[in-house]
């Protein structure tokens, strides 16, 4: 909808947008329930304190308030504006705003590109005009708004904004649906959650997501953003957002819908059908200030873990509980979720020995059952233990709630690690000692996997923030300096062996191999290589070369060598008779395990590496992962661990190890070169990448390099 | 705890513990907050209607109620005692009950086995002698009881037995840990499920899960069992139960937990070594009437869906909202979980555009901008469609949602299909319509996410339900007759020759081979079998033939024969000098797509299959499946489509497809082998299994019988 602005762009400040001094209701109805009418009744209920001007040519009052006939006649100061009239009107009314010096406008009609035809198109078309012409920065058209929950200037209208007990809090919601974002609000609050601004971005026709994300990540009243993302071909904003919101240590809850629409364009390497565009929004939101999140109940869980301000040093969790069945559950659900449950140390097992109560395990889960004057010294006990980086305590239930709650409170109050409360107690009892423990910073939660599935991805968060600040390896360092390859002026693809000096020329270990035309095979004496061999036909023309029949391995003998060289021509001929062939390699054999390593410069995210186990399977069951590009050989060794079928390289069932280091390297290296050679090249595939043996090093086996299509 | 019982015992009536006329209460205090004083608390509160006998020597009136010296004492019929002295004194006090003819008791004390040392097993058994020798049925000890929520007859304590806001209802509970039963019934009656019987097993001394399992199932009024697991070595039990609750159709949901605590004795094969505790239960899980969920708020709005008592037909969903984003986070959820969402049917596309309203979306989901006067009438058009199985439908917000909730409920009425609400008002508004639509039989959820698994969940058991009534294929038929196998007297495995003249005779094709000694075969004018070939030793003593390097592949000549011959024989001298060799085995080379096809008798579910992908990638990503056996062939189908290697069998980018027909019959026939001899074969193992292309069948290339350890 909107066009690609690059990432370095500067960021319009939407003060006078969120703060106005006055609002102008153009298109301000008297019904109070209509569209056009609530934004001025959602005011007046709230009591707003800027001014009012609702315009309305055939009315002299709206609403109780002095109505104008035209924006170009309100006497004061106005910021913003709220445009309600037909879309035919919209343009002229947007003109008008910009004659009288308003400097924003939230355009709520819908009726322009959103209905998807030409009528829709063609005022599109002419309302970027009057942007363009009348300098006023637009939010919407096609939304439900822009809510500021601290001084009620709603310019807004929907269910949502009616809702009687919003509590202004610290998180910013910008929604791409304005029905869900209104839902997100409501829920947030409902859950504890408050929020200052709520955007509804429509059709995003000037003003974008991006523009608020950094508004508000700048706005020091902003702890949290939450964003509803329904589809986005801004790849590099949504990183450097990412990026900004580490920097400023803002998480940015994203709740991602539309990730079964795969519509990846053709590609010519596994990598890029492999790569869903989910899978690249997923690694950008791991790269970056993201926390993913499912649903409401999620995003609210994970807000209040956000704003208790307590970040947990690692995925360690104490478990208490005086339930051994809880315990079992929250146990599970911490494991599920990636979380460890380490055991206690020593010195905390002989601490809370010297207590008088029993324990039912002194393990993790800790089962106790501590008489109530006990439970405080074990908490503490506990919460010194440096064997946990965070905890997940069980509340007690009955009479004593809430003196537990008070020492609980008080305890928990001495450390700076997140302490998660499962609540015991009848949900419809004790609602005020709840509160209390909420509002001293606990995430408080009937539901063991809720919980855990919240903490594991705000922990995910905090490791995150970690080492935004500890960068792990002291920053990015090249093991091979920036070359320029001469990849020719031609496009599409690069022959294999081509493909492999690239490779090489950036330290990636290819076969050994030799190309030669089918008279100097016929005329070798002895074979150039040792053998086993293989022979491949070499030619840009065939992609496929299983398919075409153009491959024989294992030859062992010179005899077999020059048949099959022949044979391998003649079936590249057959597949296809206008191929040219460039001639026929004769290459090593190699064995060892098989890993298929990618590299894509996406249109939309740049350039990024994939890294799979070989064969079938890792595509099957999805076990590859992504990073984007350049990637340090400490990422490279991470993504190693990430799939599933790493294990394999690690030795499984007693194999010895992989050169899981070389394979680390190269990764970095294939990712060094796309980066160097970006607008150059769309793909590059090695497949197989042979993994050998600890200390032996890796080998490229095949290789394909594909150039851009696009000049350049 | 307890013994292992035969699932086709009889079961107990537990109709005078659930009713009891009147109940002693053994130890009960003066004080109504402590464990022993609370069950006579809890019923007095509770206007129980029965008689109440405390019994405790050193007291004329306890709680009000005059009390007893001894059980034995009591005048009037008592058909339960709840048993709350110190254990020591519990023997006793049980033999007292037997002497008074008091059919039950309710044990709460713990300290028995459950101390997991030496005095509390001394005491377990002293208790199980007073069982024996007084003949009353016990439940516990160390439990927080029975509730009986229509007649109040809390045999319990606990927190959650004083919540007043409990309403009895049609589920059942049992629980194996006794705070985590309440928590079940206290969300359950929060979320609107009103449950009649709690139990609290406890130590299982005498009655188990599976007796009150039974009694509840069987019960008129119960129409829904929630259960607690935390582990259990009763997998036939939890089989029979399973198939019972199919039969009168109520539906067990069940929680179970401990599964990380894998523990399985020391395989001989590889399906013993992958398949984890768990896989078997969820394996019962699957097979039986039970749903799985994973913590209480899914228990909830599973139980919701049970109540409402439309079954769905299929997983065909059909999405109606009125707000963009919500469709597509419910479709996207919907999939997640593994319903479909088919595209609505071209007469109900034409009778919508006969509506005057306009619509956003006419695919599914169906955005629509109905007016509230219209909206019944294109739900009614939606409802009819042929097209959908079940429906989640967004609800309306705003001042007209009370009208559009009565045309809802109306509307919906007509229909036997279920339909869900997701809930568009403010959380903190319109609690009385919400309540009007849930009573009315429709789930109405808050979150997408939620809904959808708990819809998910709910069709799975319901399409369990059609096909028990409506088997797919007539019954079993077995494509095999029984037969009697050779398996000799020794124990231990039989070697890979053995295992696959076994294999053979139930019909599953092996290779074609030859067993000679090692003369034999240097006499040899030709190969018995046409190259290429493979040799094997052949040995009861050597398990793990590739890493003893007893087997050559791929031997093209006499000579080469001849020689690998020797060469492998000696290997497995060295390997094992103690080994017996019964010969060297030639094999025909077969290829194809392997699989791993293993049976195993386990102890405690009885005899199943597995299937996998060949490769270590099926065990590393747990990509395998199980059927208890026998399997039919139709059964061994869906064991195919449910690996998601699968899909190489299908025929996977362009190969041809495998003869996937003929593995289902080796899975079949391999499941009637065990069957047959389940008490002589612990385990068999075909790795690989090779399918080859469609029409060419199977051909099981190394197999292992493991024979039973036992005697028979």
């Amino acid at each position: 909808m909107s066009s690609i602005k690059k990432a370095e762009k500067a960021w319009p400040d939407l003060t006078r947008l969120l703060y106005p001094s006055g609002v102008a209701v153009i298109g301000a109805s008297i019904k109070p329930n209509s569209i056009s009418g609530q934004p001025l009744a959602h005011m007046i209920a709230g009591r707003y304190e800027g001014k009012l001007f609702p315009v309305n040519p055939s009315r002299t009052e709206v609403q109780g308030l002095a109505a104008y006939r035209d924006v170009r006649e309100i006497p004061g100061p106005v910021d913003a504006a709220v445009i309600a009239v037909p879309a035919i009107h919209v343009p002229e009314a947007l003109e008008q705003c910009g004659e009288a010096g308003i400097p924003y406008a939230v355009v709520l009609t819908s009726g322009f590109i959103d209905l998807g035809n030409e009528a829709g198109a063609a005022l599109e078309k002419r309302l970027r005009e009057s942007i363009a012409k009348s300098g006023v920065r637009v939010v919407g058209p096609n939304c439900v708004g822009v809510m500021n929950l601290t001084n009620r200037a709603y310019l807004a209208f929907g269910g949502g904004v009616s809702d009687k007990s919003l509590r202004p809090g610290p998180m910013a919601i910008i929604s791409q649906s304005g029905g869900f974002g209104q839902s997100m609000m409501t829920f947030a609050n409902l859950h504890g959650v408050g929020c200052n601004y709520v955007v509804s971005c429509g059709n995003e026709t000037d003003l974008h997501l991006f523009d608020f994300a950094h508004e508000f990540l700048d706005r020091e009243e902003v702890k949290l953003l939450a964003i509803y993302m329904e589809s986005s071909v801004e790849g590099a904003h949504i990183r450097a957002l990412g990026q900004h919101a580490l920097r400023v240590n803002k998480p940015i809850l994203i709740l991602k819908v539309g990730n079964n629409d795969v519509s990846r364009r053709a590609a010519s390497s596994h990598t890029g059908r492999i790569t869903a565009d989910y899978a690249l929004f997923r690694t950008a939101f791991r790269e970056g200030g993201y926390i993913e999140v499912n649903d409401l109940d999620e995003l609210a869980d994970v807000a209040r873990l956000v704003i208790a301000g307590k970040y947990p040093k690692g995925r360690r969790v104490g478990v208490l509980t005086g339930s051994g069945g809880w315990g079992v559950m929250m146990a599970e659900q911490c494991e599920k979720n990636g979380l460890v449950l380490p055991q206690i140390s020593e010195t905390s097992k002989e601490n809370l020995l010297k207590l008088s109560s029993p324990f039912a395990s002194l393990g993790n889960p800790i089962d106790q059952m501590a008489s109530y004057s006990e439970q405080h010294k074990m908490l503490e006990i506990i919460l010194d233990d440096p064997s946990f980086d965070q905890y997940m305590v069980r509340s007690v239930a009955g009479p004593k709630t809430g003196e537990w709650a008070e020492k609980f409170i008080e305890t928990s109050a001495k450390t700076d690690k997140p302490v998660i409360v499962l609540w015991a107690s009848v949900p419809t009892r004790d609602a005020e000692i709840r509160e209390s423990i909420e509002s001293a910073g606990h995430l408080c939660s009937n539901y063991a996997g809720r919980a855990a599935r919240a903490v594991a991805r705000f922990t995910d968060f905090a490791i995150k923030r970690h080492r935004f600040d500890n960068p792990p390896d002291c920053g990015f360092s090249r093991l091979v300096p920036e070359r320029s390859l001469e990849l020719g002026n031609g496009r599409g693809a690069l022959n294999e062996h081509q493909s492999k000096q690239c490779l090489a020329q950036y330290g990636i270990p290819v076969t050994r191999e030799i190309v030669l035309d089918l008279g100097q095979i016929e005329a070798l004496g002895e074979c150039p290589i040792s053998f086993p061999v293989a022979v491949k036909v070499v030619s840009c023309d065939i992609g496929h070369k299983t398919e075409a029949g153009v491959v024989k391995l294992g030859i062992e003998t010179l005899n077999d060598l020059k048949r099959e060289a022949k044979v391998v021509r003649d079936s590249a001929l057959r597949y296809l008779p206008t191929a040219h062939i460039e001639g026929i390699a004769i290459q090593e054999m190699v064995s060892g395990i098989e890993v298929i390593l990618g590299a894509v410069n996406d249109v939309n995210f740049g350039p990024y590496v994939m890294l799979g186990l070989g064969g079938v399977y890792a595509e099957l069951l999805n076990d590859v992962t992504h990073r984007f590009s350049p990637v340090s050989v400490g990422e490279a060794m991470e993504m190693i661990a990430e799939i599933r079928g790493g294990e394999i390289l690690k030795g499984y069932r007693g194999d010895s190890p992989a050169d899981i280091s070389a394979l680390a390297e190269a990764i970095h290296k294939l990712s060094c070169l796309i980066v160097d050679h970006g607008n150059q090249i769309a793909e590059i595939e090695i497949n197989p990448l042979f993994v050998l043996p600890k200390g032996a090093g890796v080998v490229a086996a095949d290789a394909l390099i594909v150039r851009s299509q696009e000049e350049h």
